[in-house]
């Protein structure tokens, strides 16, 4: 990419007013590394040892805190600060200028890397559902320390498997990034989700009847390809109980959806040779309006990438999907993991 | 990918109700060859003929029509029916049924194929303006055509060049989609430009002021990097005159636009070396409600990819961007062609 001329710029968030969405301008993130020999090449390198892993502690910005908490070497997981933020926990938050012309805000917010394993070659679905609970407590946790940022309106925790779902780092990791608004697909789906509940008084998540969709079950959670699904194989995992926010999981609930989760990645891996995927959380925002509790339930989405997206889906939001969700969910039941 | 069980299925066009969005289930598209030795390798292979090249008409899905309209041999563009497409123009069209559950239509419409030249090598940009031009009008003429079907609400016009942005074709082309319901990108963009009207008395594009943003101007079109531009490098060509439809370009317009636009490829090209693009035409729905045409005006918008986009994108909807927009057009503007 060409070099921009004015590298040290601060991160700045501003408003398209035609499509009504913001975008976070960040100069920083041009600079950060690639441990994949090239982009588009979804398979890990023979590297074997990179900032992320054990003994690598000081090439990393600060730690945020780690698990378990009086560890030394034997850490298991690293909430760290990311070197190249999208956003910068150093700026004055000011709100966004109403005006009609040209809206933009500072780049303010938390961009952080949840870090799982301390060796470079392990995956979260190699990790027990013990452990895969522990990174999702790890999750919950940071989302509760920056819920006392009062400017901060919604966190989301992705991760990244891949370099063509994005990942620039194949250390096992996770993101969340903090930010001074409300994200224009989150408040889609909350008015999605609040439209049908004035539609039936029902939730649409508790009321969601999986049938021939279903992949699997576990005490508190459900799996299965959402009726819609946007990508080839999509899966979303959905709390049972109605709950709104993510951080609301208990320690007990975390190792459930942790067997859970490794049971779908396992599945998928198999399925489709490992492919590269995006994992999301999709919670709601911190200060949500009381009277949206009743209608929002967070889940959990896994998004394969089994072919790109091109011009079509981004000129019109409508994605096109190969695959159909009851034959996808079939085809996943089935997978024997042995 | 692994094989869906039943692939003559027909397409299906489903809502997904917790987003708001629409998905294009479609069976037929896991079915369509690439031509790109990996999917993810932006250079063209070294592959000189394909089903697009002249000589090969008979490997093609039926023509629609031709330029010059009475060649044989020795065709300038060919607007063809898509061989896997993502809807079907052989299906009855049942408007979508309000329910509160699940909601879907047959997957009907029309997906079309513009070549853009007969020969394999040439590239859009080759072309001189007055052929980028001709392009230009075939949609035009296609999309007058469409409109006589009255269920068709939208058309997208979209073309991707280099593999890691879509295109499985290396053969210079586009596609043109026509959908029978109106897509949520374009909603959103109709209803934003409708807000900055109701509290400007303007049209949102009419009333831009490029300043440090612009790149180049010609007789009827500016073009400029977007205030808050979603990819870095993000062009946009806009029409001088307000107009609301793509389709209401006329013949000596389409050549201004086709040198402006010709210009703006070779200056992406030199300064970012060939990267992958998606073309989109940002038109209105045919029987847009007539108060809307004040504030809607139509654009075409270039995004280069140079990065990809991760989970953060696909959760949110908002984009990261390393590079400011006024520095991407000052490089623009700066880079010459010889
Ligand atoms: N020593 C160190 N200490 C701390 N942090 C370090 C570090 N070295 C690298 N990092 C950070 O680690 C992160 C690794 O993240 P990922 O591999 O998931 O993808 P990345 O964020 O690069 O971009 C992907 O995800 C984003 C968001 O979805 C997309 O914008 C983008 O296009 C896509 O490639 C990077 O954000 C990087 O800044
Ligand atoms: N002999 C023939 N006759 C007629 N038509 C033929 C043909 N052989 C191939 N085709 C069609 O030609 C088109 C070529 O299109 P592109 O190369 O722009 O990308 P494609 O549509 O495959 O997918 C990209 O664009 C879509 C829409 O954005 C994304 O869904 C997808 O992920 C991305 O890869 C294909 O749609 C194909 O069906």
């Amino acid at each position: 990419m060409a070099e921009a001329e004015t590298p040290n710029r601060s991160p700045e968030i501003r408003k398209d007013k035609i499509h009504n969405r913001w975008i976070l301008f960040s100069p920083a993130r041009s600079r950060r590394p690639s441990d994949f020999k090239a982009k588009s090449n979804p398979q890990p390198n023979n590297q074997t040892e990179c900032p992320f892993c054990a003994g690598h502690e000081h090439e990393c910005a600060p730690e945020i805190f780690r698990v378990p908490a009086d560890s030394t070497n034997d850490w298991k997981i690293r909430v760290i600060q990311n070197l190249y933020p999208a956003v910068s926990r150093e700026l004055d938050f000011q709100n966004p200028v109403s005006l009609v012309g040209d809206v933009a805000v500072s780049g303010f917010g938390f961009h952080d890397v949840v870090i799982e394993s301390p060796v470079h070659s392990v995956n979260l679905s190699d990790l027990s559902p013990a452990q895969v609970g522990e990174v999702l407590l790890a999750c919950k946790k940071r989302i509760e320390q920056l819920r006392s940022c009062d400017s901060i309106k919604y966190v989301q925790v992705f991760k990244n498997h891949g370099a063509s779902a994005g990942a620039s780092m194949s250390h096992s990791h996770s993101q969340m990034i903090a930010l001074p608004i409300v994200p224009p697909t989150v408040s889609a789906r909350l008015d999605s989700m609040m439209e049908y509940y004035k539609q039936t008084g029902k939730c649409s998540l508790c009321d969601i009847q999986p049938n021939e969709l279903l992949i699997a079950e576990s005490a508190h959670f459900i799996s299965l390809v959402p009726f819609a699904a946007t990508f080839a194989f999509e899966i979303w995992i959905i709390p049972r109980d109605h709950s709104s926010h993510f951080h609301e999981i208990d320690s007990e609930k975390a190792v459930d959806l942790g067997g859970l989760l490794k049971l779908m990645l396992l599945k998928m891996s198999l399925q489709l040779n490992n492919p590269p995927f995006n994992l999301l959380i999709h919670s709601s925002p911190y200060q949500d309006d009381p009277s949206n509790a009743p209608s929002t339930h967070w889940f959990l989405q896994i998004a394969p990438h089994l072919s790109g997206v091109g011009g079509f889906e981004i000129a019109t939001g409508c994605y096109i999907n190969p695959v159909f969700p009851e034959d996808a969910a079939k085809i996943l039941r089935d997978v024997r993991i042995s």
